[in-house]
């Protein structure tokens, strides 16, 4: 597949910095940018070597920006054709000047992720990798960076691209013998084939299960804070938040946009269900029965229990966690304001199962909170390497289809069916194996996948 | 002048997007980079040349991100240093990790400027240039980019280091003079000199001239609108500055922080003055006598002052208007609500000097207005050219003082004053007319200079 047109789009956010890159990619994108370029012919210019110069508007003759054009040759750029990629200075003003002189000179602005549907679309990347980069630039913490960084760079796909060619040429020889019509031929050795399927559906079964990691990784991992009115709900929350701030922010010059209610741990995100409603009005849960509050800690996988341990009766609080009726997700019964009581008032409160004593105000024990919600959520994540972590829920869904015309054509085999409808369940198992590493033929569907990126992208 | 040490920063603005630029600089840059890059070994790479690789943590061995970075060798570079960009995916988070490696590898995280600093102290560009890089990047309008470029290309500056050369050359005679004591030779020719200081004088006087031009193009226009209440100032407002925006944000995917009150039309800036005032609260200024909107208006260039021609008298604007005692700025009659009139109450109205009809609601005339404006702020702005405009007040102060003593030394000259007094003045007029072109000595002062650019510039 070639595309005409020479696309063109900013590569980097659009605020006042020392530099910003203009990306040009397509047929024409060498002859386009020289047009504009006061400086060295690029089309005759060596791929991969940075030429310094102006941008100048054609019609006025007016010099735009100084800057640097790196030339990327045909197929030795990211989206397989030349590429320019002009690095000016950093005024958005001056970005829009030189865009606009290039769709003058003949480029057309570039759709979100359209640089990388030509990547995937001249076979540069899979479909994996694609979304993979995707994620790579989203990624906030350590964990959600690696398993993205590791699908960018092959990972579960390229290991289901060679299963799947094998699983074709098992089907390649169960329909020659359908060619053979009536005759008793088999080339596809059952046992064989029958112990292939097992091998293929024990990995798809893995990467299935994976995605429950993937997705706490990916989406981070829901948390309610709930209690009574003045437990200190909205006090622990800003504890847990702010101080994630102060470290966040602590590469000199690097500010980032407001992470409104994540708690990066460890590599984990924690995202923090409500915050709104607990901020703003810290008695708006009138009492621990309300429906509203205990709907949204039926979504969370942790559930902060929060309650002064001044106003509080040990056994009490078993059974109001009880009444909660909360079977989903884990409850962590949290003792506050635990500097305002005498030491020995905490005694019966020790009994009580996975209890924490902290204090919102001073911050005692704020960060051994923190350490024990990160062991609950990740308890089940050791064991997963991040080579082969689901996280895209697109291929989760592709797997579970996967997995089940599999386990059809294994029956098929086990119970002798014609060829015919073993072959047809193999087809549709490729199918859907091909929608991960991206055998996706439908326009609408890669249209929607890419639709995601970013401009420039 | 060397420097020891090799300093990183991020050059592109810090949110997720497709790419992100990391700028090194300094004798260890291509080794350092190379320590925490898996490809090609840079230190060997040609100049100008661009390597496809990845950056790698040099502990733990993970991979960082993919990346391409370009090698500019000295003194081929922007600060004349070994200088490595590296472009890696615009995520914050990747980009925090690639400087923390680099740091880890011996890079130290740069300070805001230090880039130029360097470009500047290594002789690549003078001070002018230096500090004209960063009204590039600030640029956001026609005239400011437009004057910006002239001075990053070497604008005045480059003419006053000619001159301050030839100055230095008669002062170099008048110092031989002294030398030779009690004997009276003359080997400046005074009456060449003092014609060389007419010139010199008159092309100063042009460019301090020229900071009221430049002034206005760097800080915008200030505008004030007044009026009593219910004549429809937010309204105006919100139509003047409403349409701009959309105008902005023209260009798809590049969306532009909020501009707060400023309007950008045919290259200018009007920047309106206490907008917030009168969006919040119309009626703020009770009456227009109120001395609290009278201040306000007097350090604004232009007034617009509005009223509801409904509900006003022709002959009491005059009136109204001188009652405001506005010397200081032009003011502009603007008769709102024009929709709402019969076309015979306009007449005796028109008889008001400058004065515009509008519709702010139904938005009739409004860009009339912007056009009368523009014609008001720039009238005596047309004999200027964008190569000698002085827009820095650092550099106008240096101008003035220049000014100073040239004026003494030319009188000194024709009184026929001691050569040692002469050469005094002289050598003021030279340290002045050098802190503009960068013969700048004290460290304090250059470090306020640069400290004022972005991290990575």
């Amino acid at each position: 597949m070639t595309f005409n047109e020479t696309i063109v789009a900013p590569a980097t956010a659009a605020s006042v910095s020392a530099l910003a890159i203009i990306r040009v990619s397509g047929k024409e994108a060498l002859k386009i940018t020289s047009s504009v370029f006061k400086g060295k012919n690029l089309e005759e210019a060596v791929s991969h070597t940075v030429h310094y110069g102006f941008i100048v508007n054609k019609t006025t003759h007016e010099t735009i920006d100084e800057v640097m054009i790196s030339v990327f040759k045909a197929p030795k750029s990211f989206t397989t054709e030349d590429t320019a990629e002009i690095s000016c200075h950093g005024s958005p003003f001056i970005v829009n000047k030189i865009i606009e002189a290039l769709i003058v000179a003949g480029a057309r602005l570039a759709k979100p992720g359209e640089f990388s549907l030509r990547a995937f679309m001249n076979g540069r990347i899979n479909l994996a990798q694609a979304e993979a980069v995707a994620d790579v630039i989203a990624s906030e913490n350590e964990m959600q960076h690696k398993v993205a960084i590791q699908q960018m760079r092959g990972g579960y796909a390229t290991e289901l691209q060679q299963l799947r060619q094998e699983l074709i040429d098992y089907l390649a020889l169960i329909e020659l013998e359908l060619d053979f019509g009536e005759e008793d031929v088999e080339f596809a050795k059952r046992e064989q084939l029958i112990s292939f399927l097992v091998k293929l559906a024990k990995h798809i079964a893995y990467l299935t299960d994976s995605f429950k990691v993937g997705n706490v990784i990916k989406q981070g991992i829901p948390v309610a804070i709930i209690g009574k009115p003045n437990a200190g709900k909205s006090t622990l929350l800003n504890v847990l938040l702010n101080e994630e701030r102060a470290i966040v922010s602590d590469i000199a010059g690097t500010t980032r946009d407001t992470i409104e209610d994540v708690m990066h741990y460890k590599g984990f995100s924690f995202r923090f269900i409500d915050t709104a409603g607990i901020r703003h009005t810290d008695d708006s849960i009138e009492s621990i029965g309300v429906e509203k509050a205990l709907q949204k800690a039926r979504n969370a996988s942790l559930v902060i229990y929060l309650f002064d341990i001044g106003s509080s009766q040990a056994q009490n609080i078993l059974d109001e966690i009880k009444a909660l009726q909360i079977a989903e997700a884990i409850v962590v019964p949290v003792a506050n304001k635990i500097d305002k009581v005498n030491w020995k008032v905490t005694a019966p409160f020790s009994q009580i199962p996975n209890v924490q004593f902290i204090s919102a105000t001073t911050k005692f024990n704020v960060e051994r909170l923190k350490e024990f919600l990160y062991q609950l959520a990740t308890q089940n994540t050791q064991a997963v390497t991040a080579n082969s972590i689901v996280t895209n829920i697109r291929h989760y869904e592709a797997l579970q289809k996967t997995s089940e015309y599999l386990t059809r054509a294994k029956l098929g085999l086990e119970n002798k069916l014609s060829g015919e409808l073993v072959a047809s369940d193999l087809r549709e198992t490729l199918n859907y194996l091909g929608d991960i590493t991206g055998q996706v033929d439908n326009e609408e569907v890669l249209a929607s996948i890419f639709s995601r990126f970013c401009i420039g992208k």
